[in-house]
């Protein structure tokens, strides 16, 4: 098939079908944010629990963790968050766009922070290339900030910018210093009430390493694995969900002792390729493994593969493995947080495979995103799709037909199995709308199911039907998707 | 048993065990903020994908959705909460205690908006007693507020405010001017970049409302459900995991016409009750209806109950269901965004069931937490308990034994049941360490076991043991428990 304007093809079966919507639509939306509809948030929740399940439940050296999504700003300023992530921001004096100081080859000028200068001969703006001489940057922070507890220092603030400003205009001096004082103090402490929204699921696997280490007393090795929200002030968030101000990981943070990181390494590497092909059913031609370079790596990291996707508009960044030595657990516990068995302290060193779950959502979509004999099929495997079957009378003005497929579809709903219902149009039709979102079986009663209880399925990949016993539905529609019993609800 | 310092006993539990920890514990916290260790993880996944199998996957009338947590502050001035969420905090000029200024029965002097009175006889501060005059109130909104886009306003206005106070020093009228306006404009244009995390799950839907109809062609009634986190910037958070500035909400707004209120608000009454009952296993006598009286509800319900549970703590609300009116999807749609087979149009009604996840969890862990003999038995309705069975070797120093022991742990692991190997201590020590985290059966593998293909079954709640063929240990597992599969991974 024609795979250009894959992108937009998605994006808009998306939106058609209920898989992922702008978010805050009916009010112009917010800067790239999406809700998941109901196909999607199905679709998003299999593939979390297929990895809690596989990475977590059913391994016997990792366990989960739901931390908070607020942590002490001490988290941050150990982890170097909070110096890493303040990057500074200059804005073209004529197009106001604004740019990273850095992206340009801008340079601080050590004298007055406020002032950058470009180095010799003078940098042009990359939006509409008028040239660039000195420009005051404004420090700006990758993390998203709030304020906790009974003070909102910017209302605060504004309180008291109006009253300096009355004071000022009565050459009130008294008055202003009271004031300046108070406005001061406001910004020396704002330390106090300024929170950060976690920029990445990993620290607290670090924060809560004693705790969990002690109340779980497992040994080297072992993991940590966490599902949840991280947030990033994205300048430039964008191509649907794949760069999001608000976005979900999975990831494992795996302790092991420093001689045996490469093992690890590899184990995960093939853990991650497992995933890939198997479980998300991804074509492996379209996986790349990017060597990160010594130079582009993490100071702290011996080794780091990004796994790349080719996605519709390039190859990027679909997950990550790191060696990342032992880091973070040094930069969290002044003595090692970890004895072995001969009472020997040391610091775990730490193999980190990182997944994120809308990225994860995005490739899955593309890549099984197909269009043949006018219709679009999406390839989704079983396991992932939001609904595992369909189940139709074929004649929705037949009351027989219609009482016998609502026994047929209330019985395997009763069995756990996610499945549809749909009586509107010709069969064509509904084939047609249930390859669209994945379905992999549409079960048809007709009047020989009268007859001789069997009912007509039909296959979504090869559009082939074949009769099966209803008693045997079940067990078909499962072994179809080589489904697993989920040990969520055992 | 003796139910005193129940509170104190449970966080003690999850504390030693690994359920939940206090957040950023290493760092001193953060303001009553918690970590889910490995078995509250585990728990509180239970909870939620056994809420979301029942009331989404296995209904036809529901369906789900998963939205971003930051939504257009056009939905909060749609909803109100920009507005009613505003409230007017004083200090006490002694203790500095804060409090609501409503609290407190204090008004607004509307000559001055910075300025409290107290009407009639002085008022005293609640904490320390001293007597209230004259009181400058701080706004403070209960919404946690944040700031997208490339421009941190903080800094910024830090910079320009240095810059403000050297133009002041050197009377440069001029330079004042400009960074006065400078100011000004920040303030005037805060709200471009100032977004606020919801407060609640429940606008999501309402917002929603037309893509989630038109993509899955449900017709009234019909739920959209959402399991999600929420922020509130408590005042006073605490009780621990029981009011928190983070939580999380397992949520449905049920569309219905008018006419139909009554019936389908004792529909999900009956659901909530079935839910606490069945499903959380909570002792009926420890929860409460209070039917809340017209003066306290919102001016829109004709009828909201909270269902209170027998916290340690007091009698609190658990839960809520609420009658909504169409109070908002008025709020968002100037048409009426519902159309009914003849073409009329009109503004369907809400029915609202909420369930607090955090709180199931802590009223899971109060009503399951027993004292006998002097063991402790969390004993938790199987479906919920992190592990579902242990598996021990008889004595840890005898291989046959314990290579016995892991084929039974693998073979049951690998069926997707979440269990526990302990091999520590004596059997009696590790009895009493599962009844601690609530594991439905232990699994001892002793000498009898290499002769008949037995083992030793012991049961939690009442420590009576059985023998057990190898062969079906699987299904006497499951049935334990009444198990069901779940749809996630099929």
């Amino acid at each position: 098939m024609d795979k250009s304007n894959l992108l937009e093809k998605v994006v808009s079966l998306c939106k058609r079908r209920g898989f992922i919507f702008p978010g805050s639509e009916i009010y112009g939306g917010l800067a790239n944010s999406w809700d998941y509809g109901p196909l999607g948030a199905q679709l998003k929740k299999n593939i979390k629990d297929i990895w809690w399940n596989k990475f977590v439940e059913r391994r016997e050296d990792v366990v989960g963790i739901d931390a908070a999504l607020l942590m002490n700003n001490k988290v941050w300023k150990a982890s170097g968050h909070l110096d890493k992530f303040n990057d500074l921001m200059v804005e073209c004096r004529k197009c106001h766009r604004r740019f990273k100081a850095e992206d340009l080859g801008l340079m601080v000028d050590q004298t007055n922070s406020y002032i950058v200068r470009a180095p010799g001969e003078k940098k042009c703006c990359p939006n509409c290339g008028s040239k660039f001489e000195y420009l005051e940057p404004e420090k700006f922070n990758l993390m998203l900030q709030t304020f906790i507890g009974p003070v909102d220092p910017l209302n605060k603030l504004f309180a008291l910018w109006l009253q300096f400003q009355k004071s000022d205009k009565h050459q009130d001096q008294t008055g202003k210093k009271i004031i300046s004082e108070k406005i001061n103090d406001l910004f020396s402490n704002i330390m106090d009430t300024l929170v950060f929204f976690r920029p990445e699921t990993a620290q607290a696997m670090f924060v809560d390493f004693k705790n969990v280490l002690n109340t779980s007393r497992k040994t080297l090795p072992f993991g940590i694995a966490q599902i949840g929200k991280a947030f990033r002030n994205e300048i430039t968030p964008g191509n649907f969900i794949f760069r999001t101000r608000e976005f979900e990981q999975m990831e494992i943070e795996y302790f092991i002792e420093e001689k045996d990181w490469q093992k690890y390494f590899e184990h995960w590497r093939e853990k991650m390729w497992l995933w890939m092909t198997d479980d998300l059913g991804l074509d492996k031609n379209h996986i790349h493994e990017l060597e990160v370079p010594e130079n582009e790596r993490a100071h702290y990291s011996k080794r780091t593969i990004d796994f790349e996707y080719d996605f519709p508009f390039g190859r990027k960044e679909l997950y990550g493995l790191a060696y990342r030595g032992d880091f973070d657990l040094r930069n969290h516990f002044p003595d090692p947080p970890y004895q072995d068995e001969n009472g020997f302290k040391f610091y775990p060193h730490v193999v980190e495979p990182t997944w994120g779950v809308d990225r994860s959502v995005l490739a899955v979509l593309c890549d099984s995103y197909y269009e043949a004999d006018d219709r679009v099929v999406l390839k989704l495997h079983p396991k992932l799709a939001p609904y595992k079957a369909a189940v139709f009378p074929l004649l929705a003005n037949k009351p027989q037909l219609v009482e016998k497929a609502q026994k047929i579809f209330k019985d395997l709903k009763m069995t756990g199995l996610n499945i549809i219902w749909d009586d509107r149009g010709n069969i064509g039709k509904r084939y047609y709308a249930q390859d669209e979102i994945g379905t992999p079986a549409c079960i048809t009663v007709d009047f020989q199911t009268l007859e001789d209880d069997t009912v007509t399925v039909r296959d979504r990949d090869t559009t082939k039907q074949e009769r099966v016993k209803v008693g045997k539905l079940t067990d078909f529609v499962r072994n179809k998707g080589q489904f697993v019993d989920s040990p969520n609800l055992l």
